[in-house]
């Protein structure tokens, strides 16, 4: 297994690819996968994006995409999480989230936002994240839509995590 | 009084003027101000920011900044209002808020959602999303900062307020 986290101009076929073999996410979420992808390329670091991509086996098999929340001290969010369907339940995810926080943590980071939709269609991502250790922090009424609410989980650093 | 929705190169040092003048907000948060202006002077509406300005007297007042969320129907942030500081205390700020929310109605927004610092700093700003018909949609504790929650205030617009 090898870890990256510089990104190529190949990632965004590869990411595209990635979260859409999941089928959680809609094409348009997808299209918004991809563009974080194409800040990074054209801004660098100072987009805010960093990634990690898992690879396994001669394929990328997933990845996570998190960052610092701008006018914040030590808030970063957690935006993508995506393992490809048929690496999926091996805890490559698991494996992702804590990769992800150790860096953060490394960046001075102690608190880890990620968002999802509160629909049934979603409950196993729920029950992903507080597997991880992450609580619910606030759910927004009908965000997404009527019906699809918006749940914010958080999870606090320990300060000697590393 | 004039209303101006297009966005023009100079409105970028007339954001950071505005903002400056509040003595509300930190110099990270006067970038990112000017920075939406930067997005839609390069992106045009694309951009996801819409931009009202106030112009009184010669001067522009003061701005509001809003758009669509991302990968939701009918939500819409209310990123920025500011009016500048020998403006305020008018009902200035009121007002840019009903010309964004009409604006956000046209374009088929239905809740409208604004941030703040819980800080007692901005009480004030609290208690004018709160004249304005605001509610705390949620409050996600040390936000910003050890201390500085965020609140999250929305508004649902009704249906037929055209």
């Amino acid at each position: 297994m090898n870890l990256r986290t510089e990104v190529r101009p190949d990632d965004r076929d590869i990411v595209r690819d990635i979260v859409e073999s999941t089928g959680y996410f809609t094409a348009a979420e997808a299209d918004v996968a991809v563009e974080l992808v194409d800040e990074r390329l054209t801004k660098g670091l100072g987009s805010g994006y960093h990634f990690v991509f898992l690879e396994l086996q001669g394929s990328t098999a997933g990845y996570a995409c998190y960052g610092p929340i701008a006018c914040t001290v030590h808030s970063f969010d957690l935006y993508w999480i995506a393992v490809r369907r048929e690496f999926q339940n091996r805890g490559l995810g698991k494996q992702l989230v804590r990769i992800s926080e150790d860096e953060i943590c490394r960046l001075g980071g102690r608190r880890v936002y990620a968002e999802t939709s509160g629909r049934e269609q979603y409950v196993s991502t729920r029950q992903f994240y507080e597997r991880c250790g992450y609580n619910v922090a606030a759910v927004l009424t009908d965000f997404y839509d009527f019906h699809d609410d918006k749940v914010v989980y958080v999870k606090v650093l320990p300060q000697h995590r590393l």
